[in-house]
């Protein structure tokens, strides 16, 4: 293989969220990327499989803390085909966390070091960059559309994003501003990429036409991530050739070593710290039920209603009561007479909280942590 | 010991219910009698512990149901004083339910028995018949109106009963009906009792100011209940006779030839079948805070608010909620930003429902058993 011709994409996965906006479900030990909101199967696993055929699941790594390896480990090998030591290897523990961009900084190293002593020095692979925790109700649709990101990115010299049609004026997420409008899947030029803009500028932005939500997935040729990142993050760039040459020292201060330097990466998303700094980004529109779960309200718009409107997981029962999410991982659910409500329970717990309000599951994370009720958290 | 002197006071506690009002807390195999709702002591055990010092533990009988009878021996093995042989033989358990008429009669018979063989043959003891799953917040109050009821039945040939002053229009409950409205503590004369009056009558009945709710709690000397009885049921006297016949012959056959003769008994409560009859009744008010806690909606009368106004037992977390009733008893049970609810969570389940609407479990019931869900039923 020379280095003209294009190597299999690799991907990273990003598992190293803890979120707890799915409490009682979602703990320290149990975080979002793996649970199994939609089925048995975990939101990393569904992430894993909808990268196939495009990505070979011997190609896939994982960016995860040294908290969470473990359960990544676990989780990973119910879908990982291959020898368990390969896999293993693929899986990226940070010291720390410290956000997204040093993560994907030093793991976009580490891949590229991986592919290059595997195939031919000087290669330099396409990596497609996701979440672990998000939902799609179309996969096709996805899969269609990586393959237009990844041919874009292998092609031309600028980080690819997916970008979802805004379906509201949410202040949480990124946008892609496009230099025209969207008429058709293909990819489009960005002007400009603004993370979590105020609810005046996010409600113009949907009404406009030109804008995408940036789903979290960004695609982009080894070397075009790091002469960015020379350019915009250069110390990050320097921990991480620091974190490379300690890596190849196997002694036993390997570990500490790695330690003090990952605490001096800055705190800082890929977002924040390089999208918003570039002017030649493409994006490819995502048209696939894309949805990041992002709280126990989000999970009702992948979730089909039955008869009486409720949307129910487990075993549950409802009478007189509609539009209610009943959510059982463990036991039963029995309502009468109430609507409108979020009921979770699990093998330790129950919540219940209105519908539009679940992002308040965060004040029972408070009150739990002002009690130091370490088991609940 | 002679017939003319007052033998101590016995009593019997109806603990044979099988209500499902408070599911999922209670099941099949765990009637309401044997939950602690209002503490680690079950509503049997408080029964009988509030009886003393009237009636000394060895005094007590239970009339219960053949499938209950061992968890109502294991319940009481807690609070039962002395050799366990004994108060073993004070369980009476029906071969099938047949309501309460039947039940206290054939006791009744069964405890005269006792006595006289334990004492002077013809002894007539006064005897407590009360349910075993009702409530008091004053127990002292209700000694001191247990005490004034045994004294009258003691010196006079009529039954008496114990009556709360209605605290609203109650259709599912018995009235008794005073010649003179309530002064004080003391014995009333009743005109007449009315079982389950329709809303106008309970409501004048409340208005009126001399009738007091029948609390189900019946005293009486043995021969008076059966000259009663002999007057107005005299079928279901013979078939007691029968039944005391059948037991005094040991052989294998016994027990099933107790259920023929137990299975020609009428269905019949002691309200309908014999109060409702009788002319010469007395009454003994009861102000004890009773409440017989028919329903989760009932529980909230007897608990006390925390500082949010939400009615809170085992662990439990309000956020932003109140006037809600939060009943845990396995596992945590948070709510957020919900109010007027009633959360039960047990090992098994969790019941959400609206406060006033508790009622409705017994749909939850009825579907249940439509599901054939014999596990939770």
């Amino acid at each position: 293989m020379t280095v003209d011709q294009p190597s299999p994409a690799c991907a990273l996965i990003l598992a190293g969220g803890s979120g707890t906006r799915f409490w009682p479900l979602s703990r320290q030990q149990r975080p979002k990327q793996l649970l199994g909101l939609m089925g048995k199967e975990s939101l990393l696993q569904g992430t894993v499989q909808r990268l196939e055929p495009l990505v070979q699941s011997e190609r896939v790594f994982y960016s995860t803390t040294t908290a969470l390896s473990e359960l990544v480990e676990a989780d990973l090998s119910v879908v990982q085909i291959g020898p368990a030591e390969d896999f293993k290897r693929r899986i990226l523990a940070e010291p720390m966390g410290r956000n997204t961009l040093p993560a994907i900084a030093w793991s976009v190293d580490v891949i590229a070091r991986a592919i290059q002593s595997e195939s031919e020095a000087g290669a330099d692979p396409v990596i497609v960059v996701l979440p672990s925790d998000h939902y799609v109700t179309e996969p096709e649709a996805f899969k269609q559309a990586l393959a237009v990101a990844i041919a874009e990115a292998e092609s031309n010299a600028r980080i690819v994003t997916l970008g979802v049609p805004p379906r509201w004026a949410e202040t949480g997420y990124g946008y892609l501003e496009l230099t025209t409008k969207v008429d058709q899947l293909g990819v489009y030029a960005v002007e400009r990429f603004t993370e979590k803009p105020d609810e005046e500028h996010a409600t113009a932005f949907v009404a406009g036409g030109r804008h995408l939500w940036n789903a979290g997935i960004f695609v982009f040729r080894a070397s075009v991530f790091v002469e960015r990142m020379r350019e915009f993050q250069p110390e990050i760039l320097d921990l991480v050739e620091e974190l490379g040459s300690v890596l190849e020292d196997a002694s036993s201060e390997t570990s500490e070593r790695r330690g003090e330097i990952y605490a001096q990466m800055p705190n800082v998303s890929i977002d924040f710290g390089l999208m918003e700094h570039l002017t030649d980004i493409a994006a490819v529109p995502l048209e696939c039920g894309w949805n990041d779960l992002g709280s126990w309200d989000a999970l009702v718009a992948v979730l089909e209603p039955d008869e009486a409107g409720n949307f129910a997981r487990g075993d549950t029962l409802a009478v007189s009561a509609s539009n209610n999410l009943l959510f059982a991982d463990e036991g039963t659910i029995a309502v009468v007479g109430v609507d409108d409500l979020v009921v979770v329970r699990t093998k330790d717990s129950v919540l219940v909280v209105k519908r539009g309000n679940a992002q308040s599951v965060r004040d029972v994370i408070a009150a739990l942590r002002d009690a130091q009720r370490e088991d609940l958290l």
